[in-house]
């Protein structure tokens, strides 16, 4: 590898001492950053020959602690592994190194008429090995969906080294999915060195909207009637009054009223011929529902600038506290006015600024939650108000993770979603692809539940 | 259960003797028809308290044998699991049971503007339950994507008898993807007793050309350059002359032009201000890649009858010849002429006559042979072409099933897509959900290899 790709020394480390997840932090014994998977797979032999432990990470842009590596773990990072190995416009298909970075790939892709679809809000630092990792999604994925369905094939490496092709046929080969329960693995089944993915034609013509609301419960209520209208967004992002005060309140301020209690933007895609009957049709249902404004962009300046206060979002929160929790839950759509409303009185009652900012079009709402991690009891409250915020979104029939995945964070909340039967059928099939559970340890499953005169 | 739901009188047992694949033919000891999950599981129960292996079976339109059971196997079939449990438009989700009929679905739906996507070409005959199966396609699966990007939950019955929930949150729970894994399993892995899909809004307007050409390789040119032209089709299929001659001479008749080389249906859905200047683009193409004549629709009667020489292919082709052999290959788009060149070569070297109809927007073939299962030397060609016909699409890149699964069929061919190391995680993987070997065996993957000096 050469000295320069192996990091060792206590202060580099600490770039490494977290991810995106920034409450929880340890330190690992080294990083490794190879350029290709021959070199991946000889690391990967010398590390298991040890038995040392291997966290995966690419930009460290997770928001579950995905990337987190403790002092015996050692990280291979995918930094290098930035280049396009193959663009095929004809079949829209593109094999790339799992650093890229997620809009380098669109960029790659545009002189072709092609793009990415998958946009996580981090897609201009998050690689897409991560996106591989955690099955990303993005504003765009109401329409488009998830990472799993662009991706096509993987060339993976295990932990002993073992290189292995999965897929790469343009769709899957045949036979139980392996390509597909890879994604979404977390990084503890192995790491991808190779991705191919779908492409996608450039929508000829794309219209953006946003509307104002005094009430949140409006906005709520206008998503589901732009659904209801069997409209197809390709976005449906609504920011609440707590972060549109952060926004303006900071060097990226777009220009939203600070007296409200809810922006919305409403996006199509598609042909240009369509569009503005889209567009009419949304703005109807965005006044019917009360808003006191609405907003549509004349120009892709224009467009950029309704979105700026989404795009900025976390950006923002990041100027006003000293630490952000970006929590991540789903609940159906028809919840989403009674979990929001219920998430404001957990802030309440534990006194924390908690914002939210969602795909609310399928109901993925990120609660934002203030806090200061060098304060041990703020901290403490942080992990309380995310425990019921959890509970509430399974209570109402949704899940504890819609895009940043289980990690270290949600852990603790996989029983609430999964039976005992199911967790033990996860801790089997992650055996199938790393036997002695050396790679990504402690992430995703809870502890295996003690067994009752087991030998200790 | 009683008496009349478990059948195992030789006669009444013919009817299961075969699925879509008619070349083999083998009959069930019985066949068991049990009507929700708590049944399913009782079943099961019992069965696996005998040790009894299990086949389950929907519709039996299968095509390639997934369904096929021997003497030791009874056979559990869903034509009684027919009901809608749930349907929810407001979250745009159903929940059903897996005897329901994949048509059927849109039928309950369409009074609520929605609709269910995935479409195979035996939509109206084959259940959602046989979809998660062979996780199916169809026509327009070209745009929207195949079942498992609408399947949100299962419940599933294991072959002890357990029930288990696999999602069910409107999207994945988080966690390894059992859910996902579970599609596509061929029944493998266990009973799908209950179906959590996502439904579509109905696009406002659709709109269909169709193209006919004096030459099989322009017609594949028209698909290539309307993909290029950054066009996203909901369907863009190809019917050849042999198929087109099948169907003329049939009940079917289509009014497709006899001395045609192919036929290429190319439909856009959407919002219906949009869909002119699209067709007007793909006409556009499809002259220039030197169709003779290009046919558009003014009605959706006009509409039914440019699609009717493909949707009949199957049955115009079933009248014309004792046996049909429905292959199912891919490859990339821009090979599709040089292998369609190459599967015409084998047809003849072999004496088969050899129609294609095919997802040609995403590189799905379905070459037809003709046959007389009866002849056992006409099997044998058969069986041989159908080794070259797969041989020629890896070749190309591809891979040896698009939609139709692996089942009996393509087992021998699992070892040119698939590493040693790839099928025996697979092996891994059946085993966390079957143990014992007792769903649906014979299926999907080879025989392991022998193992050297093993025990016999």
């Amino acid at each position: 590898m050469g000295d320069a790709w192996v990091i060792a020394a206590a202060d580099r480390l600490l770039a490494y001492e977290s991810d995106g997840l920034t409450a929880y932090r340890r330190t690992p014994r080294a990083v490794v950053l190879p350029k290709n998977t021959d070199e991946v797979s000889r690391v990967m032999g010398i590390l298991s020959q040890e038995g040392v432990t291997v966290v995966p990470r690419g930009a460290g842009t997770g928001l579950s602690g995905g990337a987190l590596a403790d002092g015996d773990a050692v990280v291979v990072g995918t930094a290098r592994m930035t280049d396009m190995l193959k663009l095929d416009p004809e079949n829209r298909l593109a094999r790339v190194q799992p650093g890229m970075i997620n809009a380098n790939l669109t960029a790659v892709a545009e002189p072709y008429g092609l793009y990415y679809a998958p946009d996580p809000s981090s897609q201009s630092a998050c690689t897409l090995g991560g996106n591989v990792a955690e099955n990303s999604g993005g504003p765009h994925c109401l329409k488009y969906g998830v990472t799993s369905r662009y991706v096509t094939g993987l060339t993976v490496v295990t932990y002993g080294g073992s290189i292995v092709e999965l897929g790469g046929f343009g769709r899957e080969p045949g036979g139980y999915d392996l390509l597909g329960v890879f994604v979404g693995s977390e990084g503890c089944f192995g790491i991808a060195t190779e991705i191919e993915v779908r492409l996608l034609p450039r929508p000829e013509g794309v219209s953006t909207l946003l509307a104002i609301f005094d009430r949140l419960s409006d906005a709520g209520s206008a998503v589901t009637e732009i659904m209801a209208e069997g409209l197809l967004p390709a976005a449906l992002e609504i920011i609440d009054g707590a972060t549109i005060r952060a926004v303006e309140a900071s060097v990226f301020a777009a220009g939203y009223p600070t007296d409200a209690e809810a922006a919305l933007v409403v996006e199509f895609d598609g042909i240009e011929a369509g569009l503005a009957a889209d567009v009419e049709r949304a703005v109807i249902q965005c006044r019917e529902a009360g808003a006191r404004e609405v907003r549509t962009a004349a120009s892709a300046e224009e467009r950029l600038a309704l979105w700026r206060g989404r795009k900025k979002a976390f950006g923002a929160m990041g100027q006003i506290g000293n630490d952000l929790m970006v929590q991540d839950g789903t609940v159906p759509r028809s919840k989403l006015t009674e979990v929001l409303r219920r998430i404001g009185e957990i802030g309440a009652r534990h006194e924390l600024l908690i914002a939210n900012v969602f795909h609310a079009g399928d109901g993925n709402l990120h609660p934002n939650i203030l806090f200061d991690r060098s304060d041990a009891e703020d901290l403490s409250r942080v992990e309380l108000a995310s425990t019921e915020i959890m509970a509430v979104c399974v209570e109402a029939g949704g899940t504890i993770t819609g895009e940043h995945g289980v990690g270290v964070d949600k852990r603790r909340y996989m029983s609430l979603v999964h039976s005992p039967d199911d967790l033990d059928a996860m801790r089997r099939i992650k055996a199938v692809f790393d036997p002695l559970g050396r790679m990504n340890p402690g992430k995703v499953l809870p502890d295996p539940p003690a067994v009752a005169g087991a030998a200790s």
